[in-house]
Order: C-alpha cells, then sequence, then structure tokens
C-alpha cells in the first residue's frame, strides 16, 4: 500500500482505536529501519493525523513532534522532525515543560500552559500540552511534545499509549 | 517574536513575496544554528504553509521535505523532516523524480507524475512534483520534495526561489 494510507484514519474511531493504529503502524515502520530521523518524521506525521481524526479537543492538535538531546551540548534539546508551525530550536534542560520532562524523565500533563511556570511559548495559540520522555538505558534521548489550541487537551487515555510509543522508540531506533 | 509566526504567511501577498519571507525567515532561523535536522525541520514548515497560503495550484500542497543521502548508505535518500502524510523512507539514487534529481544534481519540475517513468507513488494523491538538489562542494547532500495535488504544481516562479534555498542550506547547514 502507498506509505501515506499509514496515517489515514477513518472518521469515526475511539481515541483508544486511533492510537491503536498509531503503534502497529509505527511498529510496522520500523521494522528494516532505525534512522531515527526518518522514524521520527514518519511518527510525527502519524501523530499528528492521528489527533486531528478525532473530535474535540484532540483535533485543536497544533504542534506534535520531537525534541532530543543535542549532540553538541548534553544540557540541552534540539528540535526534531514535527508537524506545525515553526518552533524554537534549543531548550534547556529544565526549562519549561518539554525541558521538565528531558531532566526528570517524567511525562508532564499540562492542562493550562500558562499555570505551569517558565513555560516557552513558542506558539501562543497552544493552551495545554504533554510531554513524554524516550528513555533509552534509563537515559533520556529525546521527548515527544504534543501541544493543543484547546485547554485540557490532553488525559491519561493520551499518556498510556504515547509512554508506549516512546518506549518503542527507544527500543527500535539508533540515537 | 514566538518561533511560530515565522511560518505564519498574511492572505493576499504573490508567490515572489512568500518565497522572499521564506528566505527571510530561513535566514535568520540558521543564524546561531547549523544542526541540519532542526533546521530542516523548520524550513520544511515555513515551506509547507508558504505554499498553503497561496492559491490555487499552490494550496493544493500535500507533501513537503526532505531527503537526506543515507549515512549508511551513499547510494540511497533516507526520508528526513516533512510535513504530509507517512512517506516512503528509502529512495534509490537515480529511482523516480526524487531519485533522478539527486543522482543528476538537477532540479526536476514535473507537470505530471504520472509521466515520470519510475514514479515512486508514495501517496496517490500527488499529481506533480518538484525536486531540488542541495549540493555541497558539487555533490548532493539532499533534496528539496515538494508534490502537489493538482497537475502543473510547479514553475519557474518556484525553482528559482527554491534553488536559492538549497544554497543557503548547503551553506548553513552542517549534514
Amino acid at each position: 500500500m502507498p506509505h501515506a494510507e499509514a496515517s489515514t484514519f477513518e472518521e469515526g474511531l475511539t481515541k483508544e482505536e486511533v492510537y491503536s493504529q498509531v503503534l502497529e503502524q509505527a511498529r510496522a515502520l520500523f521494522e528494516d529501519q532505525r534512522n531515527w530521523v526518518c522514524n521520527l518524521a514518519n511518527t510525527a506525521s502519524l501523530l499528528y493525523h492521528a489527533l486531528l481524526s478525532l473530535p474535540s479537543p484532540s483535533n485543536a492538535t497544533n504542534w506534535c513532534g520531537f525534541y532530543v538531546l543535542d549532540p553538541k551540548n548534553p544540557n540541552q534539546l534540539i528540535l526534531g522532525p514535527f508537524h506545525g508551525h515553526v518552533a524554537c530550536q534549543i531548550i534547556p534542560l529544565g526549562r519549561g515543560v518539554c525541558g521538565t520532562a528531558a531532566k526528570t524523565g517524567v511525562t508532564q500533563v499540562v492542562e493550562d500552559v500558562d499555570n505551569f511556570k517558565g513555560h516557552i511559548a513558542c506558539d501562543a495559540r497552544s493552551r495545554s500540552e504533554i510531554v513524554v520522555p524516550v528513555l533509552k538505558d534509563g537515559k533520556v534521548v529525546a521527548i515527544i511534545d504534543i501541544d493543543c489550541a484547546e485547554l485540557k487537551g490532553f488525559t491519561e487515555e493520551d499518556r498510556k499509549p504515547l509512554e508506549e510509543l516512546a518506549k518503542l522508540i527507544a527500543e527500535s531506533c539508533d540515537f
């Protein structure tokens, strides 16, 4: 099948079904390919189209992609593949939602970014955010970052499958 | 200004004005950053939003991004950052529109992909395509690839600024 169909999601699926398709397609795409840029580029597309196919608030997703540990400076994240408007290139570890997830290794589900101390506003439209660390041998190598233009865009229903995806990425990609 | 505004294009601009904004923003983004993944991720976003802001056929752009020379095999291209649906991971040099541009080092403007021998259909919606090589010291290191869901999506008006962008990328990024 043409690759584009992997990121085409039927109308009317539940969030669980949509994330299940994301994981299944990601597994298939990673099977013969360990290049992290290639795999994260396709995964950003999968996730973005998955979330846009769902009802509100998921269809208000306005940024979806990755930051990775900067090979030139392990104290900061650098922008990786994404879908959405132009984004901040560098995020210091510990700074904002992304930097906090990267420093602590713990998923951040933020219902209202304005209440998160030190939030970095790459896009003024973003109202809520989820950031999931990708851990390899206990160390953060990347983060999944998704922004939503509505408040409370993400819940446990997103956290669990995204942490499963992060685990798959860690196992399947060479960073 | 928040980074997202770099890829927000006013309504009613001409194609020349839109490409001029792309080049100006890309120059600003690359100023203190030479990481190719970071820079191509932002450039894919810039180009995608630029083309979607224009009238038909440009607003029918359905894929916009990059392939780079595969570090594991110099006879093939591997997927880089992009906007659009999930894409083919590997393209052999010489194969299809991307592979031809990469092998010859010459921009390919294809009015109808069905008439291009060996065209690789990652997405059945694509009807026309432009592929611009990024040359560093005379060697192709990457390609800019843009697909349009309408026939004759690209002309000389696209080729010239995209070749200028390719030159800027070659000068500004470490591959």
